[in-house]
């Protein structure tokens, strides 16, 4: 895959290269992304994010390095780590890659079983009609969420974590939709979590 | 000063250089160097030194960055993080430089009155005497530091916060005293709190 990408080097570490010990000195996300959303649904995982992207950014030494926008809240608080602590790397957002019915492409749709793969695709559909409603004229984000949420509850099997309209940056609530804010969902289809977001 | 020790540059920012907002994501230590000497005596403190110093790291890209000895503590925990986090930059430890007395030359040696600047002495006589036990035999960990203690002791005005000998990278309580281990000492001459260190 990675040759036909024209690739020409891949660095792979195994997890006892990365970690020879535990680190004694990590990163640490704190103030508004480490209350909402993923900080608060998966406690802890951002901090271990930062902490193994600052020692990737330091091993590799990349002019820029790539990160996907489906983890919208991991490439914000990758952004800002860069920016609090001057790494000298530059941070690229690459747009969510989806399968055709709109699935974000994601590592975790391998957990899926076929119903639930078919059932997964409701998360772009939701994304879509928030956006709708903000394209249609509501500014509240209530009613933006609310438009996305209803077709989440519509889908038996999907279970909702989260339906949360939040700025880009600090990923603070929405206090009125704008272009430029994260329209983002967390859902568990099965055992599997999947999450996904728009740009309004 | 600078001019007449050969500097080229200096890079001195201003506090609102470094942090124009507070810094959401920090570097912060934990394991054993958190809970010892100048990490239990100073919460927060050592978080603060390797959240700064990555930061200073960055911004220079030094290929040598050079701190002193007289720290050890806060020299142990940058190795630590320079290794844990796998900074492209070596560590180098600078000699602690003395007054004719002994006393260790730090900034905060301008806090001290005419009369504490004298007492201050006794911290290196102090360490000189944990060193001496032994270099004269003795294994056991209290009684290096009791040697050590019984001068501060001895000596009013003078408020021992710790004396202890521990490993040098761990700083872990030493089980028996060997060479390379670090004696460490803070105690408070009137106002001021100071430190110092010899290693075995």
């Amino acid at each position: 895959m990675l040759e036909a990408e024209g690739v020409d080097l891949a660095f792979v570490p195994a997890e006892g290269e990365m970690w020879p010990s535990p680190p004694e000195v990590r990163l640490r996300v704190g103030g508004s992304p480490a209350e909402r959303l993923e900080g608060m649904h998966r406690p802890g995982h951002l901090d271990g994010v930062v902490t193994v992207v600052a020692k990737l950014l330091h091993l590799v030494g990349p002019s820029r390095a790539y990160f996907g926008q489906k983890d919208a809240q991991q490439l914000a608080v990758i952004r800002r780590m860069v920016d609090d602590l001057a790494f000298p790397n530059q941070i690229v957002a690459c747009p969510t890659v989806r399968e055709p019915d709109g699935l974000a492409v994601s590592s975790r749709n391998a957990y899926l079983s076929a119903p639930e793969r078919q059932r997964a695709a409701v998360l772009y559909r939701a994304l879509q009609a928030g956006r709708a409603a903000f394209l249609a004229g509501r500014r509240d984000p209530a009613a933006v969420e609310a438009a996305a949420r209803a077709l989440l509850e519509g889908q038996p099997g999907v279970e909702p974590d989260y339906v949360a309209l939040v700025d880009a940056v600090s990923f603070e609530p929405a206090k009125q939709a704008e272009p430029g804010q994260v329209l983002a969902i967390a859902a568990r289809v099965g055992r599997t979590r999947l999450i996904d977001n728009v740009i309004l």
